[in-house]
């Protein structure tokens, strides 16, 4: 999507390849939202490594990083040996799979790529080949959720205020993203509506990822504390809640999602608002049986106990001068120093909750998936 | 409540009064949970502004603080003119009232104090009969705390979670606290429970102050992101909700409370856990009709958008070495530096989502404190 930097505004897409060097380019998603960064992954090795740092995460930023990462170390062969070829390529695999060990979609993109590099005779025609798959997986990407933006946008009018919860935006996937999807599809028809996001504690993805994603897009939008949106439910403030989801159970229609979620679609039942989970197909899971075996991460508590920022007076207009020293971005202990946290990553929904999935097949109940898994992408 | 300060174990309140120096002596919360200090406020005016400041917050602590600020006032005065000692009187007031001019407690206190005053033949008398009220005005905020325990303290049994939010604890009051009051009153009793606090973004008040209540008294405990309440809840890890109240309607049972508190009840509704509301008797607001007449402050965006905390490596194990510039209570912005935020600082749950108000008198049902309106202090 857009973003502005100094002034000029330019297309970025969270990922991308740059041929004649061979590089993966990411938006370094840690700097956001205080500083606006590209760098450059020069082999798959460094590729790896911004999956593992977080430099990239969201589903389909990450495929489409291991998918170029592939093509990265294809490239990175010499010779003509296509059985030593092959076992490099695996060796390859190994590595950008280990980054993020938990994460599905590196796999499938590197399985996509892997599937088309097949076709070459020759180490040149499937170097040639794992690029062309691992571009094609990105396109797909932003293909699919364009496709999510133009069923989501019917549900967004002029005058809508729509809550969303974590950042299932642009900068979790190739382009465009999930949630906001819709959001942006409905902005480009030129409707006027307002955006609240909630601030997503305890890292905070809503105030830093989804706020900067929002103001660059010049889409009127505010930040709240996960606290108030059921306030603002109760004083009518709220018509539409859209957000993003990391496992659909296609069996039940149960929704694991960033912490909080739960909350927010359990209030937005008792206001009788919509509540909308927006996802492409990878994020349905058609094996498992029960929302209660999804793993549940218990996080690091230094992540509730604190908050990361840039130091400085809250009221900058009014002084903004501050020792050079606290000028990155720091960690400030909030809690008190002998307490400890709890600190579950997600939770799950039930489909009674959720009023529609909207996908790049259409909008669909929740338990209306299983029947429509054909059609939904799952071959038997 | 006991504080260990350097390993020795002593009681404290959180505002009492030094008579040979005639100095009403403050817990300063502004710096908890990182430091715990004692300020001596040497005269009225440095007691109103201790009030004004924040050094100082909770309706039971202010009302006391302004009882002592009162008394230290009329202290002040030189001479025996009765009528020119009721007339500086009335400036200590005036100046005492207007250092929060929306709360009621500091009214109430200063009139019951004034009141006694009345009973004084000269200058001299009416100073030290000022005093007395104000110590009895603090001793009966006691009283009702602990009143308040006895009566919450059957709800708690050994093995029971309890989920609470904010702080309406000792440090909210002269003493013991309202919602914590069971917690206390139930480990005397030598019950073992568990304490999630809910961190209470934006201010943290749950993270800071009661985090630190708990872990001075010795109450296991870990805080949690407001976002994860309705989780454990799922997962059967919470039995009972205790919070506390900024405002409670005798006519209708509706509870105003720091925001987030609505959103805490709606969930504990769904999942049949009983959710209490502790309070004094000078909570209940008999004349408001209707709980959407409570006016919701709207607070400055600065909160939503930072944290406040002390600079340091997340995980001190490992590092605790900083530039010294840093370690003193900083403010970092976390949000997108061009977003903006809603704040709204306080919600209201209607009575049907209320399992019983814990009163010095006794634990109702919301809509029976009307009915007991004469048992429960309200005079025709």
């Amino acid at each position: 999507m857009n973003v502005t930097v100094r002034g000029r505004t330019r297309h970025y897409r969270t990922v991308t390849f740059y041929p004649t060097r061979k590089a993966v380019l990411l938006i370094e998603l840690r700097r956001l939202p205080h500083e606006f960064k590209i760098v450059a992954a020069k082999n798959f090795r460094e590729t790896a490594g911004a999956i593992h740092d977080m430099v990239v995460r969201g589903a389909g930023a990450i495929g489409a990083t291991a998918a170029y990462g592939l093509a990265q170390g294809a490239f990175a062969f010499r010779g003509h040996d296509l059985p030593k070829f092959r076992r490099y390529v695996d060796t390859v695999c190994q590595m950008l799979k280990a980054a993020r060990p938990t994460a599905v979609d590196p796999v499938n993109a590197m399985r996509k790529v892997r599937a088309a590099m097949r076709a070459g005779k020759t180490v040149t025609e499937q170097q040639q080949l794992a690029l062309a798959a691992a571009e094609e997986f990105a396109n797909e990407d932003v293909v699919h959720c364009e496709a999510i933006g133009r069923h989501g946008a019917r549900l967004i009018r002029s005058g809508t205020k729509i809550l969303t919860h974590c950042n299932a935006g642009w900068l979790a996937f190739v382009d465009v993203g999930s949630a906001t999807a819709p959001m942006y599809a409905a902005q480009a028809q030129g409707k006027k509506f307002h955006v609240f996001c909630d601030e997503t504690r305890p890292r905070s993805q809503g105030a830093t990822l989804t706020a900067w994603e929002l103001a660059q897009q010049r889409i009127p939008h505010q930040i709240i504390a996960d606290n108030a949106a059921g306030h603002l439910m109760q004083r009518g403030e709220i018509d539409l809640v859209i957000v993003g989801s990391d496992r659909i159970l296609g069996r039940t229609g149960e929704v694991a999602n960033k912490i909080g979620t739960y909350t927010k679609a359990v209030l937005a039942k008792r206001h009788g608002i919509p509540f909308y989970v927006a996802i492409p197909l990878s994020t349905i899971d058609w094996k498992m049986k029960r929302g209660r075996d999804i793993p549940i991460e218990e996080r690091d508590e230094t992540e509730v106990l604190g908050a990361w920022g840039i130091p400085g007076d809250p009221h900058p207009a009014f002084s903004s001068r501050h020792p050079s020293c606290v000028t990155r971005h720091t960690y400030v202990r909030v809690a008190n120093p002998a307490s400890g946290a709890r600190n579950p990553g997600f939770d799950v929904t039930p489909p009674e909750l959720i009023t529609g999935i909207i996908t790049p097949a259409g909008i669909f109940r929740p338990k209306e998936l299983w029947g429509r898994r054909h059609q939904l992408g799952l071959s038997d």
